[in-house]
């Protein structure tokens, strides 16, 4: 049997929506492609989401250019969250299709502060946004200076 | 006090050996920047890394050119994963310094092909090796068709 083709990138996602300011979220950075902001379920203080503005579904249909933008925009992100939060180390992932643990379709890379011996949070649990706006704003900091 | 600098690349990692050809790797793709071989520690069957064949530690010190070969592998891999393991996702994860969950000092991606309902195995874990051989043998096929 044939493999099923991968759905078609679908503009009513979350993150569509929030790239046209259709929904709030606390925007750490923003390029010309890219956009980072906070994940509202943090696994870790100052997790944070990549995002290219262009639309893809996730790395398996992204172009070339989307992937090295984001890609920057994460490395950028990495050493603001090193800084933010005088981490010791970053876990990077990035989910493609429900069974490889993705839930909003359109590209994402989780980027997540760690320290030395800390776990990270279960997923699926909502933050505290006030908190969540505060670490945006170190992060924010980070990468102003 | 000011955050430590990042320690520098050491030519003595095992991914540096591997990519010398000083210790045995089950290859399964490889062009002029990048290459791709097996998880000798597999979470899920087909779990292979990508690397970069030029040196840098990890995201945070990565080149744009780089992150961009990785990141185009990365892609052709997911794609190879899907067909070879007839997988219905696939997932990335990638490690900055030990606290971020790195291991070896080598820039790597992990991709790892997921199906529906099927939990990723502990890390740590060696693999049975002819096993192994046989999905490197899976994915090779599913490069080259």
């Amino acid at each position: 049997m044939e493999r099923q083709p991968m759905p078609a990138y679908d503009s009513d996602n979350i993150f569509a929506k929030l790239l046209r300011g259709e929904i709030p979220s606390a925007r750490v950075y923003e390029d010309d492609d890219t956009l980072a902001f906070m994940d509202i379920m943090p696994r870790a203080d100052g997790h944070l989401l990549v995002i290219p503005k262009t639309p893809c579904r996730n790395v398996l249909d992204a172009s070339p250019e989307q992937l090295a933008a984001v890609m920057q925009t994460v490395q950028k992100m990495g050493h603001a969250v090193l800084k933010a939060f005088d981490a010791d180390g970053v876990t990077v992932q990035q989910f493609n299709e429900a069974a490889g643990g993705q839930e909003v379709f359109h590209l994402h890379f989780h980027v997540l502060p760690r320290k030395e011996g800390d776990k990270l949070r279960p997923p699926g649990k909502m933050g505290d946004m006030e908190q969540i706006q505060e670490h945006a704003a170190k992060i924010r900091d980070a990468v102003a200076g």
